[in-house]
């Protein structure tokens, strides 16, 4: 088996880490044979169907002819069986066919698609951004319209926002919308970087567009989000939209990255007018937590590849899991996957409770660190395959490149650090990130360092010029994460009392929580100290 | 211009940091406009022949088709530039057309030649490696018959080692050698991962080989070095030696590696019966070196790449050079970048002084630390490219995919550390390290903490239990490379009395040598908390 589903580790994240059961009032249907059931169900779709597809569609990737593309081989079937599954609509409103179940819950089961395949995931992925979109933006004859099919799966859809001439920086963009006669707009411009944007599996195609209606203000406070589907509502024609190039990446071969053009293609605004920015939030914020895991995921089907490596291959007499060294590559790995799971759980089950600013403050760490552990941890896989991790026949090399991806998109990671200082951290003046502070306090031994690094280093972005805390910001993300995935993991062993993952808590105190203290230096290095007489 | 060779930061670590000159007594003739005069040389070849190849040639690749390899367009031309500008024997003995510089000149220049083209430059370095090992270990017949030749770049070098069978482990390999009437030795067997094992560059290629004689003792003892052309000496026929195989590789597209088959092949013995493995080691001693060098380089490209990218790249109003955190990335690939060149520049000039108990314990630290920088600095390369870092169009995905082999050949950076501490630290019981030690110590201030904890990890690592020190060598080595990197970094300061350079010194001190705290708690973390279940 290429990859086998870690019940057994996902549900200590979730149940033990992340307290699932504190969602049980909201959600009292849901028991632990139903938690179980569909933990395993998706772990068999991921193992069975997904995971077979992952190499052969890195090596036959997508193509695009007349506008149209080409999903790799047995990509139809496979997304046919997760369609088929009711995956899509697990924690979608049940008024349109959705199953109203926690947002945890489906983003375990995302894990698991992520691991197996991810390129296919990031299919689904996208599809519930537009869900979410729709089910907090939409009007009722949009919802009526849209989310049945979305959650069903018959059709996908993607998120438009990246122009040419402006990456993160989204008050330039420069799409129009033109109001018609009928109340759609006619939008006309060009997107890049668009995940999904077209394919053959669904039916049709739900495209949210960023757009800049006429006359609307500059800058950001003049956009506004459009849905844009690929075969119009009315009359079920082609609307004028079209893929007119794929990149050719690093990874994620089977995952068509499109540039797609709006040639006065119908669109329909969704919510307020010049308010887009706030409705596209709403789908990056889910996208981002989903982003976090699919780094966590990605590891993780390194690591299963790693270690049933390293129990095969002999180096002359020995195995190589018997040198300490391979050992020690594999308990990083396996730690800062763990730390990582509850990280992205958490989020998910504060989103799930309602406790908003927790959900906040952990998404962009959830994305940012989440997806560091997939670029270190997929890195430690090649590593102990040696030269057949270079190789790509080795498979290890695969999981390296498609990881890369993720600490880029939905976000850089330093957006993220931006966004946790900027909105999260000064948004509440350091509240919500001061009770895992004091948490951590209380914990003294292994955290009384780190709890006391991470106050500080609160303090010093809450009271540091904007330069100076945006110099120490990637460090305070770093910082966060590690003691609160440390946190996450010492909640999770406290209720669980295994001897396994004790140690693995004692290895992760010993190496990723020994270096708060020289993190909390790099978080106050300071913006004059960024200034090179080259950069200028 | 794609690459620039950086002859002034080249200068200051090899001249400030690496202390170069002290060589002077040893190269009379050896003076300040030579050295200019061949870095810029060497620069010049690099930026406008080497680099221009780079990206052509991971598109293209390599091809094989009976027996024969073809390499990437340009190529030839390339290499025959580089024959003809002598560079091949730089450091090569006189006697044999060689120039008599010092190695640390010569790995200089193969910086210059790294950076601008990592497929390229693995050919001379692995002919570097077939000429220091005939001229250490061969007869007066062998040196007669094939040094001129390799000297001029007339004929390449190879090194096989690997089996399909026994990765890092020699003592098991299979290769058979029989004796002949004529004194040669028939040689059969398989060997992979051959760099550069065949192609069509030059005239002749010469396979340096382990094998094993028939009758020789098992093990490690057993084995024996023997050379084998690929036309032979007496006639020019054809050899019994063929490449049966290309690996499909995630980077270094343009450097063929090749899975050679010897049938009966025409060897010669070099050395003595079954000490091969000393002769290999002279080999793998300077290809160790230039590994590190390699990674070094390949991060200056992309921190080349990276620099240019964002002082050009607009996000909305400003540049994106002017976000704190793209300057921290900047700083980070520059700092350690440095610090890894003054290593693998130390450690040649210490080869160059005959003071081999420092450039052995150098060694290591120089291959492992210089190719994790490698990794490191172009991930941050492609992270400062934004999605354009994962598009392979940008340029910055090769980098990070060239960069990735480098921890692995030539011994794993694992097996680094395993040398380290087993060869080096306990071949003289810490004496050499004792004096960086005392040298840091002496400095206090910023190295007050990063002295203290490598006098405590060296200490640990010698009394520790074997076991112990290696599940803590990977760290001792990473520590050490961080604490001798700044080390070198604070002389060039201390000489150069330049205030940019003691601007990315003290933010080396700040983020890196920060971290030996925290580095000596990994050292001592044991191989008692290696141990979970899912490894036995």
């Amino acid at each position: 088996m290429p990859y086998t589903a870690p019940i057994a580790d996902m549900r200590f994240a979730l149940e033990a880490c992340a307290d699932f059961w504190s969602l049980r009032p909201r959600y009292q249907d849901l028991d632990e044979d139903t938690l179980i059931a569909i933990l395993e169900g998706a772990g068999s779709l991921a193992e069975e169907t997904l995971a077979p597809l992952n190499r052969s569609g890195d090596r036959a990737g997508v193509s695009l002819k007349d506008g149209n593309v080409t999903a790799a081989p047995g990509f139809q079937e496979a997304y046919n069986a997760f369609k088929q599954g009711g995956w899509q609509g697990l924690a979608a409103d049940p008024a349109y066919g959705g199953q109203g179940l926690p947002r945890a819950l489906a983003l375990a089961v995302m894990e698991t698609v992520h691991s197996a395949n991810m390129s296919f995931g990031l299919l689904p992925m996208l599809t519930l951004g537009a869900i979410e979109a729709i089910e907090q933006h939409g009007a009722a004859d949009q919802k009526l319209l849209y989310l049945e099919k979305l959650i069903s799966g018959e059709w996908s859809g993607t998120m438009n926002l990246t122009e040419p001439q402006a990456g993160s920086d989204l008050g330039v963009l420069t799409t129009k919308a033109v109001p018609q006669a009928d109340g759609s707009y006619a939008i006309t411009g060009q997107k890049i970087f668009i995940t999904w944007g077209e394919h053959d599996l669904a039916d049709n195609i739900i495209h949210l567009v960023l757009a800049r209606i006429e006359s609307a203000p500059a800058g950001s406070k003049g956009i506004s989000l459009f849905i844009v589907p690929k075969f119009r509502d009315e009359d079920g024609s082609r609307n004028a939209v079209r893929c007119i190039g794929l990149e050719e990446k690093m990874g994620i071969h089977a995952s068509p990255t499109c540039t797609m053009a709006y040639d006065g293609a119908t669109g329909w605004l969704i919510g307020a007018e010049n308010r887009g920015l706030a409705a596209m939030f709403t789908m990056m914020n889910a996208a981002r937590l989903n982003v976090g895991m699919e780094g966590v995921s990605v590891a993780e089907a390194a690591y299963q590849k790693a270690l049933s490596y390293a129990k095969e291959r002999r180096q002359g007499g020995a195995l190589i899991i018997d040198h300490p060294d391979v050992r020690r590559m594999l308990m990083t790995m396996k730690a800062k996957i763990q730390a990582g799971r509850a990280i992205c759980y958490a989020t998910a089950v504060a989103a799930d409770s309602g406790n908003k600013r927790v959900e906040d403050l952990l998404t962009p760490i959830a994305k940012a660190w989440g997806t560091d552990v997939g670029v270190e941890v997929t890195s430690l896989g090649v590593q102990i395959h040696g030269g057949m991790g270079f190789v790509e026949e080795g498979g290890a090399a695969q999981f390296y490149r498609d990881a890369r991806i993720a600490p880029i998109y939905e976000g850089t990671n330093g957006i993220q650090a931006i966004d946790l200082y900027g909105r999260k951290l000064l948004g509440d003046r350091g509240e919500a990130m001061g009770h895992f502070i004091d948490e951590a306090h209380k914990h003294g031994g292994v955290f009384a360092k780190p709890s006391d690094a991470l106050k500080e280093a609160t303090h010093y972005m809450l009271t540091a010029s904007r330069d100076d805390a945006l110099a120490g910001a990637t460090a305070y993300l770093a910082l966060a994460g590690e003691v609160i995935g440390g946190l996450l993991l010492a909640r999770g062993v406290h209720r669980a009392h295994d001897p396994e993952r004790k140690k693995l808590f004692d290895f992760y105190a010993a190496t990723v929580l020994a270096r708060a203290p020289s993190r909390l230096a790099e978080v106050k290095v300071g913006a004059g100290a960024l200034k090179l007489g080259e950069f200028a």
